[in-house]
């Protein structure tokens, strides 16, 4: 029997920041038909709250390093302030969602990255997602909002890298759904030019991934996306999709990644 | 047919600031058996918060007057960083919580308090209380924990009492469970001597509240709690208890309200 499609959307941080921006993604999103998973994170409003409080944020390679305070501004802002606030908007818009982090229903485990050369702090790397209890809301059809928060079994909440967070939802539900993943941010898709929004590149296979690699075409904050979009990839997820929030009705300019 | 008892709990501010006296409430909470449900509010940590983010606090009568930034500071106080420990914490405890405010599954609807004269911000009345989708949880046997927000269906968030939220959510599941109340906090119940902790007055009914209302003998904090009491027990709610976490499993010496 062929399994019903899920869609996985994760939504870039500058379409959070800016409610002219959100609003419209938030409307394209509540249109998008069946089931459905809308993941964010939030960190230049985390990094802007940790400034107001006197906090100083660290970051390594784009990487937060996670002490307690910033696990605290975290799952403030993350958890509360832009989770139940884009709730609440998709209230409005006859969308039924529910705001979640990992700890919810015990959804995402996680346990602390490994300290090597660096330690990063109260960072998870994602150790299993519970599919039953996600799939059990799709099936009640409510539409999960995940804040890039998950937790260890220990009661720890950790920061956890909102792309990961959407892969590996996107991974658990492949086995009673057919997962499409949608990577939405504020550009059409990966650009062969930055300079030029209409340069998408409108598919990117193994062969193609390694050609713009090479030529180092890829931005730096593309790199792990596209990383993580070639192990789901690998590992269940059907199509992945790249670009902004045209492509979730309206079919616009956008990039796939295909195998 | 007898119908299944749920136990809604709702835990008082100077429980949650402090994590030497959270965690044994937490303990009893995750031991009692059966459906359950936590409510919980912050009002002294988004006090602290707001002040560290130079916003003043305005309060009258003991209440919250809720502008833009002290909703935000509710938001991410309440919403995230109470609820989303809390949860993690019972998850430690093998209980089962999912974390959620009223916007979550359109659990709590509340219109703005109407100005009169005084005009209290972002302070919702709850006009509707999901009992659909909460007794869907509770079947799913998930533990629920609310915060004190709930929405209006034109997608704003509200402030809104926290006691409130416990017994109308146990007014709501009256129409398929026997709800009893339970409100815990610091003291081991509604105290004759506010200076003599073992001054409990075991049962309060309807004359007995009258007597100690005339006398004064309630505390300016007590009184729309044990308003709120009576008015749910009028309106579906079994049982009432006030006093510590002792009372939850233990019976240990607490207020019963009764008609």
């Amino acid at each position: 029997m062929k399994k019903q499609v899920v869609k996985i959307v994760k939504i870039g941080g500058k379409l959070i920041e800016n409610e002219a921006k959100l609003l419209p993604f938030l409307k394209d999103f509540a249109l998008m038909q069946g089931p459905k998973v809308l993941v964010h994170g939030g960190g230049k409003m985390a990094t802007e709250m940790s400034g107001k409080l006197g906090y100083e944020t660290k970051m390594l390679d784009g990487r937060r390093i996670t002490d307690a305070n910033a696990m605290q501004v975290i799952t403030m802002v993350y958890g509360g302030l832009i989770n139940k606030n884009i709730v609440a908007k998709l209230q409005a818009l006859n969308c039924n969602a529910i705001g979640l982090c990992g700890a919810d229903g015990k959804s995402i485990v996680s346990k602390k990255r490994p300290v090597r050369e660096v330690d990063y702090g109260y960072v998870g790397d994602i150790v299993k997602v519970d599919e039953a209890f996600i799939s059990g809301l799709l099936e009640d059809e409510l539409v999960p909002v995940f804040s890039a928060i998950s937790y260890s079994e220990d009661g720890q909440l950790f920061n956890t890298n909102a792309d990961s967070v959407a892969s590996e939802i996107a991974r658990a539900l492949s086995a009673k759904f057919e997962p499409e993943l949608y990577y939405c941010f504020e550009k059409k898709g990966v650009l062969q030019d930055p300079e030029d929004d209409s340069s998408v590149i409108e598919n990117i296979d193994g062969a193609k991934y390694q050609e713009l690699l090479e030529k180092k075409i890829i931005s730096e904050g593309m790199l792990p996306k596209l990383q993580n979009c070639f192990e789901a990839l690998e590992k269940g997820v059907e199509r992945i999709y790249l670009g902004d929030s045209g492509l979730l009705n309206r079919n616009t300019l956008h990039t796939k990644i295909i195998k």
